[in-house]
């Protein structure tokens, strides 16, 4: 193997790894079946203006790493001129040796401009001449048409109207299928500031005022009733840690918080407990998708909030206690409170992993190959080792083969290349072990396997059949 | 090296891990200090109807990847025929790239039936006949003989008779010393229902009637000193997770709940300790092994549990916090009170192997090398990147040429197997490590390591040198 | 590569890392920025008596080790003659295949005297011999010296009279800069017997009674004072677990344990929260770098801490829940109080990589180049794999160019080649990403990043430029 820089074989070290991804891998669409871009944008077919746009416009894990490498606000999220802050970007791209931002900069320079050289401080100008001229040419529907983008779900609140995606959905020149998946965090959130606030949009919405936790359970049944009819497949949930509360009167802790009480944290609790078990109960009804996402310790600069507000780049990784008991708890009671829907689970925390991939196992059914699900590597995992330690994890505990894959979780078009680094790492973990001998040389059932963890399984896991058209 | 599947150098890597894996490790007998079998089976001589009776009768590890893979319960715990069960098995397994059943299944089809191709649906109903067909001359008996098994530790109630552990001690045709091991967990549930039921049990095994605390130790020691008549050199405890409850009056709190009255969570902490801390100083006495498994979070599914029981595949990892913190305290205790006896930690939690491995150096006397014992990987971690971290951080903090090694902890015959799995992965290491010039190349010190590590630290460890014939 | 034992390019597998390590990293002198050494000793330039003194006097690494090896405690810490303790650890050696420890002591053994073969029960009396007639040329300073170090920072008790750091500043023939590090953890540690007393001895130092905390603060602030006249650099925490206890009037809780009375533990975790953020931003004003140690869960070993006391080799892992969130709450209160030092967060649990890894990149500034720091693998994780964990998370979640590298957390003076096993592992990751062509080949850029991260990363972060000659 060559060491030239991320050359065509790049992160596949045997040769079985790289038929698997040359001819298997690589010619599969993708099913982006959770990302949190604006629908708008593909209703619209905008138009870049320049990298800096497409790149740092709202990248906040860019802008974590030029605040660790001291680049002034200014340059970041300030008033800097486009070409300074991608001068700044340009600045600190090669002291991230080892960070995956690296590889996704250099991955998505290399697909979508033709551009082969490392972005230095050097090649900065020039770079960004030569990409800037392409942006014309590479629309967001370009960019999902180039990315063999089949579908993707976007993250909405429950109060939103979906309008672009009735738009997309009415427009027949619409790139792929675009989504809604519905997101009700703010309905949980009991114990946050705007609780009762939110909770009149999202009557007002429903068309239900909603003085009751009845009332609420109404709302968010039209909301959700209205989410399936414009083909929403999936819900999220962003949970701070792994609870389950089985105490409390939910009612009368939704009434208190109603009256404007502050709410303890065990009554927190049992009111989200209650409701996500409602909730599960729905998703279930309706065949759709529980994303449960866990493990996010969120604006930890107080003085970054004040400024910039929140995902701006201050999360981290909570590391909540009792992931596993927590965990076994909750889909437990869903489990007796009417069946579990399909299910995925992330928690931000890769020390959950082992526990994450062996609960799993305890609510598997008949009912679809691998109903519980140990999603990918999850933001701050995003990275070859976060992968490789959930590849590992889950095919140690579980059927790998059911595994439905990648996802982007990104709010950037350009990020669809990331599905092709999580592919080749996948293809280069299934040829070592075939190599050292630990799996049968059975290139067709492992081409398979390749495929459908790329892409069929997203699509029969969401059960997007009927919506797409085979491939050829 | 060939690539070949599952060849005799499977997991060898370099010439160095074939040399101390064909020549010091494979001819080693086996010392299966801690499993599930039924010594009953022994007793009689079993031998196994068909494939589906000796490898999935009782084998939730492979039930739960079956749930996975979409099989209906039918197939699995149900009434399916055997043919069936084995075909639902085989439809399974090629999916479970990477998981440890994959190996474990082939091991045993090469090792008990000499079948070297992959078990797949198209070779399902050949490999069927041809194991079937040798499943006559294939006994319990003849099984542990071929494996080399010299002594077994099974795992058993305070309150059993020990009535196959006397038969085969007094049958001159034993296939090798069959132990019992104390395991005294429902003494210790003083929080789980059926406690009071049991101490009646236990009492009149006793012949003691169980009114206090007192009566309790006695009763217990009564049994443990039979059970040391019967051969035993281990004791077992099961722990949710490891904790450390120095306040509570045990007394009182024993007598609440022999009246029925629930006790709080730290109630039972407190009486846990205080028996826990009464056992150890009485196994060192005895001389015998104390064993502390904890972090398993049980009967996850409650649908699954009321249909199918305990066991049956519903388990997962707890995932508790301040492991090391719980787990100094309660060591100090009991060498604080008595002296620990010789103990062997495992946590079903990965992420605790650090915590691990770092307090056992701090209880380290010169009573014996490696006193206290970094239990090998276990249940969801037995697996190749679990027996590599577990050894990892073993080698980190502590002498690994005094560690015990390995054992099943299973309910199949057929595990056999893992010994030589586990051995395959130790050589590789330590054959990596002499490659790379991590260690010397002294073949003659490394072969003694790996024979220690596969069978006479066990030996030692145990006391088992004068009950064994020494090797030729 | 040669499988030599610990041969001239030991670790490392690549032509880069070669090329990275003989040419860039080795020449590199060392800023060792915490240890734990006697500067009396370089004072007095000590010679040692022999090799059991230099290794073996107050190691307790190695001391854990040997117990694990069931050596008798009078052969490690007891009266047993110099040459039986060096016995005792050249019997020892042998089996720690895997262990840190195993590689440094051959490296030492190397790098000081010139001795290459491996130490063993055979080799140990010509090693002791050749090893001792070599130590009167080998003074304390002749070991800085050849070291190659340039400045250390000790650990020292605010009320230290600092009398050894300013011989050795007035001293011209001093080998390398010999700087104090303020070390407050008495004062911290409320809930420790001895708060009381040591306040007395604090006041005394500082010239102040210390009769309320606002008179505490004033103490310290003098303390601090002198620190930073001396050539303090740094401070540094020892915490049990990170935490962060927003409720309590800290004021009270003083005056509470001042008057002898016992503080809750929520009440000691106020007053840590309270004082912490007091220092944190003395140290910003003083320009000084603020080291945070957690995770040692302490004298685990009651009846050895009777006999030895503290720090003999009882010590472990806390495993600390809830770090992540613990950890944004205590560091967003510092950067709320007046900002944030130059912070650099050790924990002993290596589960917590990925949790400080995120975290740093929310308090990153334009104030330095990596302002907040995830240290160098500590204590227990300094090892291969541990250190190969921590670059591998700061890598993914951070710059890893501005990293500061290692220091030896020593009470040794043979300990530098610690700094060696550091950069080996550096540049044999770097290699591997190059080879892989995940990396340019840009050997000029990754020279000029190793040659940082080995030596000029802490130079800058530790503000030395002006104190030290530029290298030629």
């Amino acid at each position: 193997m060559s060491n030239a820089f991320m050359h065509q074989d790049f992160l596949l070290t045997t040769t079985i790894a790289r038929t698997l991804y040359h001819t298997h891998a690589k010619p599969m669409p993708i099913i982006d079946y959770h990302c949190h871009i604006d629908p708008r944008q593909i209703a619209e077919d905008h138009v870049f203006r320049d990298l800096t746009e497409a790149w740092l416009g709202g990248d906040h894990y860019k802008w974590r790493v030029m605040r660790a490498n001291g680049v002034e606000e200014r340059f970041i999220t300030g008033d800097a001129s486009p070409y300074e802050k991608f001068e700044a970007w340009a600045n600190t791209l090669p002291g991230l040796i080892g960070n995956p931002l690296y590889h996704w900069t250099h991955l998505e320079l290399q697909r979508y401009f033709g551009i082969s050289e490392p972005l230095t401080p050097e090649t900065c100008q020039n770079i960004w001449e030569r990409a800037n001229a392409q942006l014309s040419g590479l629309s967001v529907r370009e960019i999902i048409r180039r990315s063999k983008v089949k579908a993707l779900c976007t993250t909405d609140d429950p109060a939103g109207d979906l309008r672009w995606h009735q738009t997309l959905r009415d427009d027949p020149d619409s790139p792929c299928l675009v989504l809604p998946a519905f997101r009700p965090d703010r309905t949980l959130n009991i114990d946050k500031p705007g609780f009762t606030d939110y909770l009149k949009t999202l009557g007002k919405a429903a068309g239900v005022p909603i003085d009751s936790l009845d009332a609420l359970k109404t709302a968010l049944n039209k909301r959700l009733t209205f989410f399936v009819e414009m083909g929403c497949k999936a819900a999220d949930h962003g949970l701070d840690y792994m609870m389950c509360e089985a105490n409390g009167n939910a009612d009368a802790i939704f009434k208190k918080a109603l009256s404007g009480e502050a709410v303890s944290l065990k009554e927190a609790e049992a009111f989200k407990t209650h409701l996500l078990c409602f909730l599960a109960q729905r998703y279930r009804e309706e065949g759709i998708v529980m994303q449960l996402h866990f493990g996010a310790a969120r604006n930890n600069n107080p003085i970054a909030f004040q400024t910039l507000g929140p995902d701006t780049g201050f999360d981290a990784i909570w590391g909540a206690p009792n992931t596993g008991a927590a965990l076994g708890a909750l889909l437990g009671r869903m489990e007796s409170q009417g069946g579990l829907p399909k299910t995925i689970l992330y928690s931000l925390n890769p020390t959950d992993n082992a526990q994450i991939a062996a609960m799993i196992g305890c609510f598997q059914t008949a009912e679809h190959k691998g109903k519980i699900q140990h999603g990918s590597a999850w933001w701050f995992n995003d990275s070859k080792t976060g992968m490789t330690e959930q590849i590992v994890n889950l095919a140690n505990h579980s059927v790998l083969a059911h595994f439905i894959g990648m996802l982007t979780d990104s709010r950037s078009f350009l990020s669809y290349t990331r599905h092709e680094y999580f592919r080749r790492i996948l293809c280069d973990m299934l040829g070592s072990w075939v190599e050292q001998g630990e799996y049968p040389r059975d290139m067709a059932y492992l081409g398979q396997v390749v495929k459908d963890i790329s892409y069929h399984n997203a699509v029969r896991y969401l059960g997007l059949e009927n919506n797409l058209e085979p491939l050829r």
